[in-house]
């Protein structure tokens, strides 16, 4: 199977990753090689360190624009409808993300040259895979559309988490790699957790929710599960390949299925009415926060894992919430507080039941 | 302290319990000692087995009634509003229960005489401690009359969940025993699971509870956890001690206090319709169901602890509703799903945190 080979050659070049991975976000990280007699261990308690703190940078920063970003869009719902087109909107972000990646990559060949790991041009065999992601996000988006026949816009928020668990279920299958029980069960009271932190006096309804709404919603987490995932198996499948690189193979192509998507959906508004109408301060601003966390989530696949995403996607959600109380004047719930606990006590699991290699 | 001195005159007893816990209950269990080389390992393993299996016996036991308590009382509910006086049922439930201890009692003498252990006569140092569990929940129960000048009865239902976690910090307190962090999570998620299976609708009023409200409730948590654990520290004091003696002691209290709450509280109902006013059919099975659910709560705390008991009665909450599906049309709500999946969880994690020893 190709994912098994994925993995497979993952692990061969683990080394790699490190080396590589640190260069480029923490330079100065591993400068201190004094050679007393423990000069080995402590190397390796450095590299251990830094690439735990990258690991939490990355993370962090998903966190926090996720939940930005959600609190843009609930600022643009209260300052009225959407009157832009969003199919424009979202190829601007996947230029953007394009064009930050090229000035990364510009700064790192001022400095390192052109070298194999971070020159642009690349073979057939590499960027084949890259164009797959993109094909399955413009599915689900598509589905998307369908799904509401059958489902509320509240129904389909809490259906979404089963996100969660296709995620989780797949980056075990295709990843091969190994959750402890105590992971599984931490990844169980996530999906509890977030579900419960969104219910309101309608959530009900969802049981309701008919034979084929429940199809569509397994099939659209698996797909965004499987888009995840895969996403992640082709940014590790080469890990001392620069992640500007792969990011900018990975945007090229959302960039194509973005304007294929715009002029099936947004053609004629476009045209008559021009690329840019409807655009206000706050979208340039969802623009920027999306393209922004977009790479962040590249970064969480290349230092972390889709477990560690869902994770901080989720803890964004809640913060979201209790922003939204200071900025919107929101009120909690005591089911988003108990969800809140729950999801509280899944990530202490997640880290209390890592498996000792 | 006093608890302190319990606890460590427990330990030192502790191989005693076994044996006479075992004796009475499952006297054929360890009847198979042959003496092969490996004769005491064999033995240990069945004392373990014949352990865990009463543990067992003793908690299905206290789930299945704890539950059909519920079911009874919704029932009688339905049927319409209590016509007989409370006091005068609780009165019954503790006289029955003593009647139970004594036939159990009865039984033992005529097959293994009386001896130091199971004779009904006690000393004053052994039999003052008795009155404290019940009359702490004397004090609780006339708390509850003031609540709800502060709280609803729904609301009143989720704060009692104050209860799980009172119970986890007093039974670590004062009885000295450790959980495991898997466990004290574990613990924690059990509460929060038995609140959001709770939540209905109108659960938000819970938050808008006044400072009193929450104090007394907390208060209430406190005195009820209290009682709790006092009684499993009286209990486990004396191991060797039949349990039958020690429930009846209880018992005997139990009765004292509630012919003063039953004086108090409806003298003039008793005096003016009789003892037996207003009793039905389902009074007499809510008696018995009672009488028999509070024997099992003292077994648990013989032969398992606090924690087994609220691992039970969550659980038996949850049979409850499942139940009430069947038999009165319930419906179950996302909520409650959610929550039973938390609940679930958290008992798997309560054992797979176990402490190993």
């Amino acid at each position: 199977m190709e994912y098994r080979k994925i993995k497979d050659e993952d692990e061969d070049r683990d080394a790699g990753v490190e080396e590589v991975g640190k260069s480029f976000l923490l330079p100065v990280a591993v400068a201190d090689n004094d050679l007393t007699s423990d000069g080995e261990t402590k190397i390796d308690g450095h590299r251990m360190k830094a690439k735990w703190k990258r690991k939490s940078i990355v993370t962090l920063a998903l966190t926090v624009l996720t939940s930005s970003q959600a609190i843009l869009i609930v600022w643009s719902k209260r300052a009225g409808k959407y009157e832009y087109s969003v199919t424009t909107a979202n190829f601007l972000v996947e230029t953007l993300k394009c064009a930050i990646s090229l000035v990364a990559l510009g700064r790192i060949w001022k400095k390192d040259g052109v070298t194999e790991d971070n020159r642009l041009t690349t073979t057939w065999d590499e960027v084949m895979v890259y164009p797959i992601p993109a094909a399955l996000y413009l599915v689900k988006n598509l589905l998307q559309y369908y799904i509401f026949a059958y489902v509320d816009a509240p129904g389909y928020q809490i259906l979404k988490n089963l996100n969660i668990i296709s995620t989780g279920v797949l980056y075990r299958i295709m990843l091969k790699k190994r959750l402890s029980e105590i992971q599984w069960a931490a990844f169980i009271l996530l999906t509890a957790g977030c579900t419960t932190a969104q219910l309101n006096s309608n959530s009900d309804h969802v049981l309701q929710t008919p034979f084929q709404g429940w199809v569509m919603a397994i099939v659209m987490a698996l797909l965004s599960g499987f888009a995840g995932v895969y996403t992640e198996a082709i940014i590790k499948k080469r890990p001392s390949r620069n992640i500007n690189v792969q990011n900018f193979w990975l945007y090229v192509f959302g960039m194509c299925f973005n304007t294929v998507a715009m002029l099936v959906q947004d053609f004629h508004a476009v045209i008559n009415k021009g690329f840019f109408h409807g655009y206000s301060f706050i979208t340039v601003l969802m623009i920027f926060n999306h393209a922004l966390s977009g790479i962040a989530v590249s970064m969480v696949m290349k230092y972390a894992d889709n477990i560690v995403k869902v994770y901080s996607t989720s803890v964004a959600m809640l913060l979201t919430a209790v922003v939204s109380v200071f900025l919107f004047g929101f009120h909690l719930s005591l089911a988003f507080f108990l969800g809140t606990v729950v999801v509280s006590v899944a990530i202490y699991l997640h880290s209390a039941g890592k498996i000792q290699r």
